[in-house]
């Protein structure tokens, strides 16, 4: 009733006041607040490397330009002709999994896997049960080397969460806590909220923070400028006063879709509960509290609990090489997801290209002098857990690694390969996806990598990834869109016959890529 | 663990076991059960305008091909020079909303509206509040009459309701209830699924389908072909013994987005309760119950419940005519919606435009012959309640009724009018809609109309709507989606100058419309 009153002019626009002006000039943003920085938490080369991994647009603070093609009138004669000898094995694996007996393959297995497993959040039994049933599958399938690496997780659980808007009337906010955040006390907070569209506008409302909870209704010009609300949103807004903190998704479409994710507590800041909201009722939330006067509260309950840490593995498939097996061409995912939709697209299409493409090698019978690995990365979400202990375990083994791929932000449609080595290593791989012209994905994008191979860039190592149409990743990522739904079968067989050939080719190769 | 060892050879393709086929091989469609026709309960021609209104793509069975344009040179060069007497002051409507002081405010105001009030379904407080809000603001605004008629419509309830699949793993399936279903005993129903594509793959399994729960996983390839599931899912089911039906949603696109809408039993019929899932989820279910051998249960509960009758009220604004007040051009919108979403594209956004048209008529001091009337039909969801009291309460002044618009498709870029009336009136439409080149909405379609408005066509009365791009309508469709983020503030100043010219070209000129 209050609100019918306060509003019932405005929204009629009864004696031409304009609701437009006052709802620009009712924020003003200033800039005197703190600088804030999502990227504290991780190395500057693994950053940029993640950005460019989800395609993000480039912003000046977080994200190097692309570095310079090489000329690569470096490489000689030999080595060209080398790769070039190749074309026969490509097209016999293009045309096993476009028109042969693999075709259709990669995707009604991972339909398989998806329906049976669900989504694989660390620290659950579903992660575990898939790994367990990927270990003996490619047992039965007889690779050379199957095992896994112990990876200590963290073990956050959501349990029931809400969140309710009781002020001016009362409207069901579709939320999803974020990983690690702490649960409310039973029966919730109740508070006013307060609504920013950035840091700056936190500061600028620094007084007025205390006792209420933050809402963040930031825009998506890209993820890296939009995710650094989700990721320290509860600490910035705690170290005010607040007594949780909502925001909005990192996403770049919305059907009502919250999309979860990390969120990171700092030591000596008070943890408070934090979840995000679609961007549909965070742009609700925005026009309401711009009204003068009115006062919008919510009321957010959260069940979410952080355990003890758990066990999970890192998956390792070996495909053996004959001449020089101790050293490895690297194809890989990671297998651990949020505990939402079915965990897709983010990552188990990533593992799936990443087994078939060595399944396809080895039903081709197709050995080459270097191993090809295939590598399930565990607790990639909660901060590369997998990835890191991987790198910490091999990274004295480094001459040993001719390539490492990872397949991370999707598997949409290919264009190519983004890679990251030396100029003579770029130049080799040009040449090699050369040999895929069949399957349209002839184009070198130079840089690549995934989080969870990120490191080994940093000491010479050669990384790369798919390069690929990512425009539709950030409407499905972590959230209940994340399903089978978002794979095609027949983009599904282009990419593995692409990482299978390239993990061949570089694998073969005498040259080492390397630095 | 059950299914752990089921599926793991077909997961992983062991033994070289292609799932494709034998996915494929698993259900046979055959054709003899009884002809099911879901357009039993509406006359042809409002059906065939519903589905016309819907954008869908004609089916032979349930949509006539659009009518020939007309042959124009049967208009007489004087109607077509007093149609043109008026492109100043059509200029002048599109001045004043594309460049002038109502330049946003349909979008601004739509957005306070849907804030205010939320979704407005029949028997809802929100609903009557709302139009109680109109009211009043549309006699502060000095509208000549704004008065309400009564209309009883449905009360149904959702409450509480949840799915749960429980076999072969434990999925949450996100649903929505189907507005008139009844709802489950408390805890709900446990039962194995069946899953078909048809009511005729039904009948090809009726011997298995008692004590089950019936999923329809119907394709969409346009709204009717997929909407007779939603409608007729249950009764079909009950006839054969089902406990529930789960019908996949009537949509285009999802990110996980169920999409209600109404149901109807049939008499004599058992009344089992029936919601809609995700096409993600059916998809799931169909896969998983293809494999042989695998059962699946699920845990449907609802508490849905149908109250007696209530008192809604369709709402009617008139900007009076000067020399012909009693005869009346009427453009319109339904004001009810689901109780999802926000109601947004349907059908407020509907509602505005006509209330914005009629608004900016008046602001202009734009009186023309004919009284310009704005209605917020009310019941619409629910089966036309509103729609048909109007019809009924006023036909029998047919001839005053030039004509009648209504949008109730979306308000997305629009191309022109959508129009159904004689060959004449079909060509003075043409030369009205000409006036709006700025606007790039000259197309005229030969036929058009809304749900409440359609049964006027039948006694000669002409009708129309907009012609515009609905390729995204069945993505928001009667889901959390339908919000203010679907609109688009200088398209709807674009709609708004349409629907205000014609309504006061229409109004204005000496030609009467109808038969
Ligand atoms: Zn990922
Ligand atoms: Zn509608």
């Amino acid at each position: 009733m209050k609100l019918k009153y306060l509003l019932i002019a405005l929204i009629f626009n009864i004696a031409n006041s304009n609701p437009i002006q006052e709802a620009n000039e009712n924020i003003t943003s200033t800039s005197d607040g703190a600088p804030v920085n999502a990227s504290d938490d991780l190395p500057m080369d693994i950053l940029t490397n993640i950005a460019e991994m989800l395609g993000s647009v480039q912003t000046q603070s977080t994200v190097q330009s692309e570095p310079v093609f090489p000329d690569c009138s470096i490489l000689s004669e030999e080595i060209k002709e080398e790769v070039r000898s190749h074309q026969h094995t490509v097209d016999r694996i293009i045309n096993y999994l476009l028109y042969g007996q693999h075709k259709g393959l990669t995707y009604t297995t991972l339909g398989k896997f998806l329906d049976a497993f669900g989504p694989r959040m660390s620290g659950t039994e579903a992660l575990e049960s898939s790994i367990n049933a990927t270990l003996e599958a490619a047992r039965l399938e007889g690779f050379d080397d199957v095992h896994t690496e112990d990876v200590q997780v963290p073990h956050w659980v959501r349990n029931q969460e809400s969140a309710v808007m009781v002020e001016p009337r009362v409207k069901t906010l579709t939320i999803l806590g974020l990983g690690s955040s702490i649960g409310t006390p039973p029966g919730g907070i109740v508070a006013q909220i307060i609504v920013v569209r950035s840091f700056d506008e936190l500061q600028a409302v620094a007084r007025h923070v205390a006792g209420k909870i933050v809402v963040y209704n930031q825009p998506f010009d890209n993820y890296f400028q939009s995710v650094k609300y989700r990721t320290r949103g509860a600490v910035e807004a705690a170290k005010l006063g607040a007594v949780a903190a909502l925001v909005r998704s990192a996403a770049s479409f919305s059907i009502n879709s919250p999309h979860t994710g990390n969120q990171k507590y700092e030591d000596g800041v008070k943890k408070i509960p934090v979840a995000c909201i679609t961007i549909e009722d965070a742009k609700m939330l925005q026009r309401l509290t711009d009204i003068d006067g009115l006062e919008v509260f919510v009321n957010l309950s959260m069940g979410a609990v952080n355990l003890p840490d758990a066990t999970s593995r890192n998956t390792i498939i070996d495909w053996r090489g004959t001449s020089r097996p101790e050293d490895v061409v690297v194809i890989s995912g990671h297998i651990d997801s949020w505990d939402v939709g079915a965990g897709a697209m983010d990552d188990a299409a990533g593992c799936f290209i990443s087994y078939h493409a060595n399944l396809v090698l080895k039903r081709l019978r197709l050995r080459a002098r270097r191993t090809v690995r295939t590598i399930w990365f565990t607790g990639e979400e909660q901060g590369l857990y997998g990835g890191y202990e991987y790198f910490k375990k091999h990274r004295n083994e480094s001459e040993n690694y001719q390539l490492l791929l990872e397949s991370d932000k999707g598997t949409f449609n290919p264009k190519g390969i983004g890679f990251s080595g030396s100029n003579t290593a770029t130049c080799i791989m040009q040449e090699i996806i050369k040999l895929t012209a069949k399957l349209n994905t002839t184009e070198l994008k130079t840089r690549g990598g995934g989080p969870d191979i990120s490191m080994w860039k940093s000491i010479g190592v050669p990384i790369g990834s798919l390069h690929l149409d990512t425009s539709k990743y950030f409407w499905f990522h972590h959230s209940d869109g994340d399903t089978l739904e978002v794979e095609d079968p027949d983009i599904l067989d282009r990419i593995t016959a692409l990482w299978a050939s390239v993990a061949y080719v570089a694998a073969n190769i005498t040259a080492n890529l390397h630095h």
